[in-house]
């Protein structure tokens, strides 16, 4: 770790990541201990590579923890949860500037403050011999407050299919950076730092929610999840979704470059929007729209269409994979 | 992550994973959900890198799933708690083998399963663009049982000092290796497959350990960890350590390469023996050494002392650092 050295670095990160409300015992002893109010923890693990899904050109430290502590805070949240801690891994190359780490440890800190939560411990080592990238590792927890869990399997014929947060900015700001432009900067600020809806993963929960996924692939793909884990067909709306979420500087941006602005919806990854399916009559609660309904699986299986057409021939068309792909490959 | 997909990989990977006896929700869905008997979770991260932790010439795919899990379960028992799950956060080249993927997976669910925990989350993506080495990092789970956590900070002056579990075995491996042999086995496995004391946590916990902490730096540093937090200094006894630890393999391949085996014993890492500290007068459980006495801080600091000489002394006489360096560097 060069000059700042492991242990140094340690303590500088911790002396900027705050203090979880629930930590008996936060970060710089060979674990930390949480309190878990539910009796159960929710927990949920993503990985961030640079060069795939960061880069230092494109994000500043403080955007790269934010984006890597929303990627885990969303999956907590779409289970029906509330983030409590985060746990982060970090391979780095030993000339990494102390000032990049700190930032990085502010941006998650901040990404956390509002529920309380904070990073209560982890790991840093040097990058393998081979690299000079950044592999960060974050593990979040998350307490569900007396919540059923909402799991991507409980989907059934006649619910409603819904949308909370944003769809396609985060693909749409990568499409400007990629250019080399930095404006507009609601979407190049949409891919730095992606918003997640946090709170309407618990609202979901509290409607009945029958289940629930973050959008991290893109919405095609997370449907399918959801449909291929429930054994059901979901039927979207295009039109609503153009409607709903065409939105902000999506349809700017798209002019300028060319293409269908509806690729973005369906196929953006790391919006972290939540996808959710409701019981019919179900009151969705605010911030989530209707987008489509749940069918039964028929001689096709399980899958998602788009105005009756297959995920896979709609994606094709709109000249998008079905899975959110990152930039690096 | 080419042929196997990203998908197909985890789906592969959690196959050998068996199952977590706490988990509500297992691998699959954004996050699991895990019970928390204890009415709070101990949580830890341990990054290992190749070409700094292990090699994949060295050390088997089992072998480094196996070691990537102990160095986490070893700081869940440092608390004094029972492991309860793993997640995993992996970056690989996307030619790695899906076979090696899988020896991973069993080797990190054969460490697992005498505690009933399992891998219950993770996620993975292709390596760096500029790096064809595997990142692994870790998150254990545990639980307490209703014990209290022992700290590193609880030493009090007139505590006896113990350790359990073995000192220098991997060290002494790794310079087998180095030299490129793989006899004797016992110190190259103690290398490929570290054997912490697991159940030696709890028992110290219901002991009344004062302190306690993994020696995966070594045994001068992490004695080091508890001097430091704890505001004490700390005296080892050289020949006890000596007539205790210089044992198994330790004293034939220290003859035939030359050298103290005492430095293997002081300042070799990777064991994950537990070094911790009880109450004077206190019954130590089965499998608990003692090696050292806590006296209060003086003019010095806080600080560890072999027969007397400050720790940093001693290492550089044994041709060691005072930490643990991994191989790579």
């Amino acid at each position: 770790m060069g000059v700042v050295g492991e242990f140094g670095l340690i303590a500088r990160v911790v002396a900027r990541s705050g203090t979880a409300a629930l930590a008996e015992v936060g970060p710089g002893d060979d674990a930390a201990v949480l309190r878990t109010p539910d009796g159960r923890v929710v927990a949920c693990t993503d990985v961030l590579v640079e060069g795939r899904h960061f880069r230092r050109d494109w994000s500043s430290a403080e955007d790269v923890g934010h984006k890597a502590a929303a990627a885990n805070l969303a999956d907590i949240a779409a289970m029906g949860a509330v983030p409590t801690a985060l746990l982060v891994g970090l391979a780095c190359p030993s000339s990494t500037p102390a000032a990049w780490l700190e930032g990085v440890a502010t941006g998650m800190a901040e990404e956390c403050a509002p529920f309380g939560a904070a990073v209560v411990g982890g790991d840093t080592s040097a990058s393998a011999p081979d690299s000079a990238s950044v592999v960060l590792s974050v593990t979040a927890l998350g307490d569900l407050g007396g919540r059923a869990p909402v799991t991507r399997s409980g989907a059934r014929p006649g619910d409603v299919v819904a949308v909370a947060g944003r769809l396609g900015w985060s693909a749409c700001g990568l499409a400007v950076l990629r250019r080399g432009f930095t404006a507009p900067a609601a979407a190049v600020s949409a891919h730095r730092r992606p918003r997640p809806p946090y709170a309407a993963g618990p609202a979901a929960a509290d409607a009945g929610a029958t289940s629930m996924c973050d959008t991290s692939d893109g919405l095609l793909a997370d449907a399918g999840h959801l449909a291929e884990d429930s054994g059901v067909r979901i039927e979207l709306d295009g039109e609503v979704l153009r409607a709903a979420f065409v939105v902000g500087p999506l349809p700017q941006v798209a002019a300028a470059l060319g293409g269908d602005p509806l690729g973005w919806v369906l196929t953006g990854g790391e919006d972290h929007a939540l996808v959710a399916t409701f019981p019919p009559g179900a009151q969705l609660p605010a911030g989530w729209t209707t987008i489509g309904s749940v069918h039964d699986s028929d001689e096709g299986g399980p899958g998602v269409r788009v105005d009756g057409v297959p995920a896979a021939a709609v994606a094709a068309e709109l000249g998008e994979g079905t899975g959110h792909v990152h930039f690096g490959g």
